[in-house]
């Protein structure tokens, strides 16, 4: 007899997840990435801001599963799934055939239309954007340095972040803390801390996943940080050279080279093929919505978890795009396979753990079922859920969390633009050197 | 009266020793490099290799000189050298006036005129080269996992490093232990331990800086580790598909879609440019031929200093293109001009701190005057000499210590493929959603 098949679309934490609880299931797991890492995603924004490096917040997804006989990792793009079949096509001409299939294919970065902004706006939701980002935050520092220019070197130290959800408040934070403490030493011709880090919020308010008084907590510590944070400012255009805003009836424009973009965030497209070929519904997001057990609408095969599903809570609002809220919908849907079923049957129930928000230097504000909490003890909880969940990804915790907390207080160790400028003047000439003159 | 300018070209080893040996001095001085960071590039083969972030061997330069007031860092690209006005223009526009000259700018890979093998076989000097063969390595793993073709597969599990000096035996050493040990358990279609790590060296032996007995020693011991040595083997063609050799009279074919080209090292452009404009010999290599003093011939206000200078030994072979070299050529340079001269009027003479290799899993091979040494000696030797230096990188040397011993017995902590596969079917749909629509 042949062993049921179970594909999971997409590594992240809630595919690893569902890979991690089939362990002792008797079915085989195939698991499918574009990514060659399990991306710890609240963390990438140290990338960023040159805190962390890539290989500390990210890990091989292979590796993750080595020890787990029963799950094969493929690096891969699905090009089709043919939900009659039971197929799923990869970019490789394979076809892998499933019995189960979860889809945990997540979110990506989104500008609502706006394309022509992406060169511009830097997204923050994989590890090549927090490269690029870290190459363009530094790289303006160093133009603002060797710059005569008064008018360039104002543009070089205004960073805009727009988005006031938790990645723009907290990438704004360690911009803030990069330009005040760490560097502010580093330049002879500038001075660092006259860098402006403004943060652009469209609603009423940053942080509004959390309850007004913890969003306006968030702003007043966001100010003493040194970020300007201005809310009910809609950005209208993007381009390179800087930011226009419609602020009430007003237009306004800032100059700079450096644009964050933590606005919007949707679900992978393929989730959306997905949907399409079983006639199931998404939302503005590009999420599916999908049954209260996580199958999709007739097809009990399917499920979808994580930010690529789009589930209410009890109180009517979509679940949140946690970590915690993928890994408990994983797990879900992984006894169900586990029990025999094709998917779950019984209605997912999340489990409220609360959400946290760190800001920098010990600041930090968290909720936990209707209980706010801030300052020492929600940044120590910060740093201990943290600390739980790195464990999951690589077993550094320790080296990463200190270098994690450090950082938190000014602490860099990962500042370098890896591309050079052009090279010196001339074609470099022909060497005529033959192979292993070595310079040694 | 106007403080004397001193201008160092180049942040590697001997620019910042120089700069840090004129703290004291009453200069000012420019240091103008095209990378934002000092590069520990003895280690850089182990970002290539996955086991360390670039992170960890290159700190920023300007962070290095922070609490150094008479120094100002610059990010930019010198295109020209006016020797009798004593300039130096920047890319920026801006010309920087100078009363002592050190050209410290270090070598680049050399294809030997081939120009056309760039794109497929990988240079070792930089950050980006590092991490870009990086990417191609774990890659080729990934690929030959998923791939049902045999040859491509064959073609991805071989790898061949051109160069049989210092870097080529490091590269070759850590790709077999990474084969060998850290990635055997992660597959489940391929088994690692069958790719080929294949070492080319057109001369007679491996290691031709070291003695005979000692290359013989580096060559058996790459071989227990799975390396395929290969001498008198010459490179005639390398494209994206495999490389052909030259063996006596015979050629030879080996598919493989990894290169990594460590054959070459020439002094980088400026260095030929200065030497031209002062009438000043240059070699095969492009190193400057510089007097005694490390001045130019007639241009006392010039120094040249590590891998762009050429200087021979009192055993009348040039000068190794060593740390150790370029470092104390700087202190020798910077006393003069800390003395009042525009440049040294004594000879420099090189102390010789001898030669490292290390191969991996305790096994390194070592040289101080005219004594060989191998095996634990020379390991702890190695580590030893690794931590001094990477003590000046950046302070955080135990870390990273650690980190690089715990490599060379086969850990991994960055094997990560920061590039993903192009995005899935069809065009990301217009999300219709508006600013701050986060899925939090």
């Amino acid at each position: 007899m042949v062993r049921r098949r179970v594909v999971i679309l997409g590594g992240g934490f809630g595919g690893l997840e569902a890979a991690r609880h089939l362990k002792k299931a008797d079915v085989d797991v195939t698991l499918v990435d574009r990514h060659n890492h399990l991306l710890f995603q609240p963390l990438i924004y140290q990338v960023a801001a040159g805190a962390l490096s890539s290989g500390q917040v990210a890990a091989p997804i292979r590796h993750l599963l080595k020890r787990q006989a029963n799950a094969t990792v493929l690096m891969a793009t699905v090009t089709d799934v043919d939900v009659a079949g039971r197929q799923v096509g990869l970019d490789s001409g394979e076809t892998l055939d499933y019995d189960s299939l979860i889809v945990a294919c997540g979110g990506e970065t989104s500008y609502f239309g706006h394309e022509e902004w992406r060169g511009a706006a830097c997204g923050l939701k994989t590890l090549r954007d927090a490269v690029d980002l870290r190459e363009r935050i530094f790289g303006a520092f160093e133009e603002a340095e060797r710059t005569s220019d008064s008018a360039v070197r104002d543009q070089c130290l205004t960073f805009v972040v727009v988005g006031g959800g938790p990645t723009g408040v907290e990438i704004s934070g360690q911009l803030a803390i990069l330009s005040r403490h760490t560097m502010k030493r580093d330049f002879r011709r500038i001075d660092p801390r006259a860098a402006r880090v403004i943060l652009l919020e469209a609603g009423g308010r940053v942080a509004a996943a959390f309850r007004p008084p913890t969003s306006a907590n968030v702003a007043r510590q966001l100010a003493e940080l040194g970020v300007t944070v201005r809310e009910h400012a809609t950005v209208t255009d993007i381009d390179e050279h800087g930011v226009t805003l419609a602020v009430g009836d007003k237009t306004e424009r800032i100059a700079t080279r450096t644009v964050v973009w933590a606005a919007g965030v949707r679900a992978a497209p393929i989730a959306e093929v997905i949907a399409r070929a079983v006639g199931a519904d998404t939302d503005r997001a590009g999420r599916v919505k999908v049954n209260s057990d996580l199958t999709l609408p007739g097809c009990r095969e399917i499920s979808v978890i994580g930010d690529a599903a789009r589930l209410t809570g009890p109180d009517d609002k979509p679940l949140p795009g946690l970590a915690t809220v993928a890994i408990q919908q994983a797990r879900h849907v992984a006894n169900a396979i586990r029990d025999g079923q094709p998917g779950a049957s019984t209605p997912f129930k999340y489990f409220d753990k609360g959400a946290l928000a760190v800001i920098g230097r010990g600041r930090a504000v968290g909720e936990l079922r209707g209980h706010r909490f801030s300052g020492l003890v929600a940044f120590l909880g910060y740093v201990m859920v943290h600390l739980f969940y790195l464990g999951g990804v690589g077993g550094r915790r320790i080296t990463v969390a200190i270098t994690a907390i450090g950082s938190l207080f000014g602490a860099r160790e990962s500042r370098v633009i890896e591309t050079e400028l052009a090279s010196s003047k001339g074609p470099p000439s022909i060497a005529e050197a033959r192979p292993n003159d070595h310079l040694t």
